[in-house]
């Protein structure tokens, strides 16, 4: 942490900083500069948490060296990691599909979904039991009688399942009934489901929220892992902006700055990024082509009657075709 | 609601779009143009619900002509709202200020702030409990010790109090302790919450979220009203946008857009919206000036040694200037 | 500056910044932490210019400490400026009004409107004679014949008078016609342009880039008072964001940011931030109250008619209205 | 064009817009709903150019239904086109790759990078003579000599070369010496360089304004191709959003988004999206998997002695391997 002073601050202002510093057991270096006075701190940052240095007179920036982020930080963990997940593997080497409807509709739509996607190559069921929905006017999701579909699913045909969770409630009843969870954009700061889903221990996809830096995402999932939950899979599904061209703007670049940053596996949801079927596909190459360890695609037997994201989910065909057309881009990249 | 065809999509194609509008009880009307075809559909949308006509051959797109948020909208109810909290009536005619610290620390902390802003003219002691914070190394709130603290500061002070609300139990505590709850801008799609705030009939402040479009912000204070909890008041906090030379970009605009499409009472947080205390006053006297009906202020014993958001925290002093300041220009806008 | 090494980055890499460093006659600071070590940068920083320190080996990242304008920045020049352009003074104790019509159409149109807002007490004419249009099949402008027009103006009413310039040959065209010229958002990184305005000597009104940040908008205009002309003028005229209920985001917070970073004037264009007549009044007045020194208002004899930004200009009844409901926020706020 | 009526707007207003519509040669076609009453325009709505219609009396707002660009919109021009510049074809097939430094430094610097991109297989040299920079103390450029380098090097090697102008002075010049000019982002919207570049002829590469919608960028093109030249090549280079991980966004969409919109051929160009080495090879992978029809990259002899842009350029070794890493995804996409 670098404390950088303003023009003109006193030199019994730097020297306050410098005190407050040391009473916390932490090391000052100051640097006198012709125009500004710069104080380095070397130590444990969090010992200076609610020490609001920058109120402290004279003061003008805080501007912080390290990450607050530790466990699911690159730099301490070089190594990427695989996360295991049902039978499913998670990351170098590997391409996972999740695929499925948006919402999970009836028994019937939810099966049909399963043995299409599983015959294309998918390895996880994905469907939606709680609907976090803008209008409350909106179908809402089947809740439990849903998640007993998904569970039926994965014993029919073998497939891992995923299922988001909206609230405790909800995590509470999931975890008896699926593989993994996907906490969604909305919730990516939920604090108190981050840390529930931390105590469970059960693998836990984490979609970066509409509006959330790379950073915010990372600390997001920093509180899953310090639970002691270290079964995290990310999930870029778009970013607010000002182009409306798309429902959201794939953020490509978290890729590569995901893989500079941190050791967890990352998958791209190029359906709700976009909104549009047929830019998926474009885009699902390109997710493989940049690094990525997976997809998320939403399927449906008929779009045109989903309850929920019709316009943006492919029929069994268009699967069909997808995960044809994807798979030399994914043994160019190295994954099977 | 109005379907834009593809040019050159074929009379079929619009024969069937039609026909699936017809077989919903509504009606279709047709424009044909040198370019497109264009079907209005006359009657209530909703029953469209589900039908992804975006997606029949032939469609181009879909605009919505009306809005999907229909209690919280103005068309309806065009006379502007007056909420009933504690003691407290906000709207038009009066500016409500609500200030207090970020977290609630300790007994004394919570005390002394809600003894200052009392004299200094405030209306309601705001004070967080359960503190949604990014890093999971911060301090996360005294939760259930606070509210009692909360509800001692009424009692001692005869002020209302308000306190953030980030679960379904954090709901069911708080409401037995404050006047009024806080849904924070991480949470304003944190649909359960919302039905459940809606449910309690509890007066529901509602911020909105960091990357909210109005419009979601309202169908987000629809959620509530639904359930037949009509007291809600909004609060612009900032939006995240490119601009870092502020926390988050103050959508002043947001205020006069409130008041043109919907009822309820909007208050404003310079606070959070700029994260930085000399901005707090200037931007106070604009929310005023463009026609809130109150704002939201943070307030510190001592902001050096506050747990959360000390930087952005008036001293009691910098808070007795702020309302002296504030005054002339509330009597301007006829607040009082 | 500061640069930040990489956790473990060697010995051998920090020296080689550090000689780096000092090769350019800059001193270097060392602040070994725990995990990385920084070194801190005293002198000219522009020496080092070139140097891409940022990829020498080790690096992490380089933190500027200090602003890169130097002529604008209040830190050097800690009094407001006030800017004097043909008979009006522009700053502090003042309120500039600046009215007229988006695009001049004609002789009687641009008449009508000065004699309209000279009555109503604005002191400046403003109107378009070169246009820049999103669509190339939209009206472009009188060009040099509407600029004689608004000389007629100011000699009939005594305003003042000010027109956008989009390119050297119009700049060299306008300064024989107006009192200032304006740079528009589009043209703020135009540096040629900026660069002939400054050496030109004519004062400038500098509008902020629709995705500029204030720190690229204050290097604008540097730009213009490196070439020795320190009458400039900024106009905030909001930034693009995700939100479309207005046309633009105004940033009411650029105003007390600028006046912290600053001490050139600030005024406020609600007219093209909102795109919507009834939102000018309730911005402008939070404008003045956030500490504007003015605020530029379109002004049209018959918005219906207008070639431009009709929906969004004023009839000269509501302007009248306008500047009277302004009036008394302009007084509190000890501006005249 | 489709006019929403507000509600309860009166009878009169609906039949004066009509008349409105009629008394331009359009017909109007009336939907009277529940709630509103909607009016379509049949016709060529460029007529209605300067009626205002969105401020008559009862008109809530007005949706365009057709897009205001013709000649680079893909519904009128199905075929995508291919490009001539120089002695490269640009479009569907090929993969264009253009590299070379950000700035002309110097003659040796050109030549060196000239002869080793055309080592490594790029078919244009790109070359910065005219640099727009944020701040004024940077390095502006080499201007005219620059250009003559560039000649002498692609004599040298059979390269076309390809230069940014950001004047008109700098494009009469330009159109002397290269093959290909460059409107950069901040020059996106520069009406009259759009223009004077549609008049020369020469073949246009337009990047992307730092917050411009795709529909701006069609627009932006209509402007060259309107005066008469098709020859136009767009290029993605990133936008700005709120993530500050990389130095824009780069909008992969935009390639499917162009696709579908437009006949236009569309490269990428990583170095200026990212700001970051380590992050071109992923992104100019996606890039040609998403459909890019080529790349832009900066290369340099010693990235860390150039005088612009640096951090991004790559070393003439790892161009090599860029070169050898990407060419698989070339030709699984169907391009050489």
């Amino acid at each position: 942490m670098i404390i950088i002073m303003k023009p003109g601050a006193s030199e019994e202002a730097v020297q306050k900083v410098s005190d407050l510093i040391r009473s916390r057991g932490l090391q000052a270096h100051l640097s006198k500069g012709a125009e500004v006075t710069i104080v380095g701190v070397v130590g444990d940052k969090t010992r200076l948490q609610g020490s609001n240095i920058e109120i402290s007179e004279g003061v003008d920036k805080i501007v912080n060296v390290t990450e607050s982020y530790k466990l699911v930080n690159k730099k301490f963990h070089p190594e990427d990691s695989v996360i295991t997940a049902g039978t499913a593997s998670i990351g170098p080497g590997t391409l996972t599909v999740m695929a499925g409807p948006c919402a999970i509709e009836s028994h019937d739509q939810l099966l049909q979904c399963a043995y299409a996607v599983k015959k294309a190559g998918a390895t996880f069921l994905r469907g939606g039991a709680y609907k976090p929905r803008t209008s409350p006017y909106s179908f809402q999701g089947l809740e439990e009688e849903g998640l007993k579909y998904m569970k039926e699913a994965r014993e029919a045909t073998g497939l891992n399942v995923i299922c988001e969770v909206t609230s405790l409630r909800a995590l509470e009843t999931a975890v008896k009934y699926v593989d993994m969870i996907q906490i969604g954009a909305r919730n990516m700061q939920n604090f108190e489901l981050l840390k529930e889903a931390g105590r469970s221990g059960v693998p836990v996809m984490l979609k970066r929220g509409l509006a959330a830096t790379i950073d915010e995402w990372l600390n997001a999932a920093e509180y899953i892992i310090s639970e002691g939950n270290p079964n995290i899979v990310l999930c870029e599904r778009g970013i607010r902006t000002y182009e409306t061209a798309t429902r959201n703007t794939l953020d490509i670049s978290a890729v590569p700055v995901i893989r500079a940053k941190s050791h967890l596996p990352l998958i791209v949801d190029p359906s709700h990024a976009t909104g549009v079927r047929a830019y998926i596909e474009p885009l699902s190459k390109a997710a493989i082509a940049a690094g990525a360890d997976g997809l998320m695609i939403e399927v449906h037997p008929c779009p045109a009657c989903a309850l929920s994201d019709g316009p943006q989910s492919l029929t069994f065909e268009q699967f069909d075709d997808l995960m044809a057309h994807i798979r030399p881009y994914a043994e160019l990249a190295g994954r099977s």
